[in-house]
């Protein structure tokens, strides 16, 4: 961990090498999306959607997404990518803006943000509902491979993940019969989180209907969209996600991300294909 | 009532008429945003959504949304509007398109949507959570004027509402003190919810955070994200709004929707920017 902690502290780290932008003009950028930040094989929704909300931050030079969404068109593949980026209204608090990140011919995901500043400190947050109930990162569960089969996928070995100990048991055909999936995140080599973080960090669970059991399978996101509130403060984020609601083929999953402080720091919300 | 309830059955009702759009070519359309779908004088972000998705239900030739979202730069005025709309891909199960509202120089809404097609029947409708304790619709609240001066908004005449006796406290001086606003509603003449009327249905109801001591003022969306899951049954819709965060002078707000059948045929989350 030494080397990556180092990392963390020039700037450096992973995943700011896998948003990275190279400007060709007229909002326009290149990157390269990477391996590695994916379940199964397909680059994550969150993390596509931390490479484009770095576009569309550099074009409205607004430091803090507000309110982001991105449908998902096509999957994605690790290589280059393109990404396109037009300001819609540029006005005193916030900037809206829209983009596309292509790969060749295709268009892989299209978006639309409000983006602005948020505050550090957490003064006139109201929890109206509380907080869930997570035990503490190290009374919980780090994914490892299970005699039954399971692999952790890729991204847990960038993301680092705490499962609550009721919400674990998926991983061993012990789901625990509600669409629940708790615990704690943060990066594994040690870089904060920021709001350019979050949105990867709002697509990082194992999907919660994985404990009602449904079968543990890619599940397509057609649509992710991100609230953010605050920068977080430093240290692991608790992350709470449910699913409330499947019908006719599809399903929701909602998500609540609070900091160290105590603080809810985003809350997201997708809908995704039900696994057949 | 009779002759709304005869306007019904024709197809000419207030609400047909207040979305219809003028195809002019092109991914191009004419409308004209009708007085009286209000709060207080700035046309619904809801209705405008409804007329969004009416033009991109036309250009995808996909009957329902599946999950839209739009996300407003300026405030709507009766009077012409112009709608753009361009088709992002069209797939087999889905197509994905953006588009704008226009009234002369300004962007009103921007808009982003994934369409298809809804069930009419709640097969494999999973509730998680069950739905909210609501009296039935003649156990509720009409808004009226009040002595202490509430004047029920303009959109009520047109979008029948009862609210939930404990919530309706608010218009009274007396909020319950939880930002929560449950009830049900139907169009006042009798038309049918169907989907390209339930993301207007979706900001029809006063905001929550009015009954938790909330200056009674009006409260500005940013961002509408309507997830939609089934075609309604005919009859009262449920409705359930709830802000459970309120963080640096912004809100959410987060709705179900659920039909004469018990099913949920919509869930919403809006981003707002909370009064001063």
């Amino acid at each position: 961990m030494t080397d990556k902690r180092i990392a963390a502290n020039t700037g450096a780290t992973e995943f700011d090498r896998a948003v990275a932008l190279q400007p060709v003009g007229d909002g326009r950028w290149r990157a390269e999306i990477q391996d590695g930040w994916d379940f199964g094989g397909t680059p994550n929704g969150g993390y596509l959607l931390s490479i484009a909300a770095g576009a569309l931050i550099a074009l409205t030079g607004r430091p803090d997404p507000i309110t982001i969404t991105a449908h998902y068109l096509a999957p994605a593949q690790p290589g280059p990518a393109e990404l396109e980026g037009e300001i819609l209204k540029s006005g005193r608090r916030h900037a809206t803006a829209r983009g596309a990140i292509r790969q060749g011919s295709r268009v892989v995901a299209q978006l639309l943000g409000t983006f602005g500043e948020l505050a550090e400190s957490a003064s006139g947050i109201c929890h109206e509902s509380g907080l869930p109930d997570l035990p503490p990162p190290e009374s919980c569960i780090a994914p490892a491979p299970t005699p039954g089969g399971f692999v952790p996928p890729p991204i847990t070995e960038r993301v680092e993940i705490r499962l609550h100990p009721a919400h674990a048991g998926f991983a061993i055909g012990q789901p625990h019969g509600r669409a629940e999936m708790g615990g704690w995140a943060r990066f594994a080599d040690g870089r904060p989180v920021d709001t350019l973080a979050l949105p990867l960090l709002a697509d990082s669970f194992p999907p919660p209907v994985f404990n009602c059991g449904i079968k543990l399978a890619w599940v397509p996101t057609i649509e992710l969209t991100v609230h953010l509130h605050k920068r977080p403060a430093p240290g692991w984020l608790g992350e709470w996600f449910t699913t409330d609601h499947i019908a006719g083929g599809y399903l929701e999953e909602d998500g609540v991300i609070w900091d160290a402080a105590g603080d809810v720091v985003a809350v997201s919300r997708q809908m995704a294909i039900l696994p057949r």
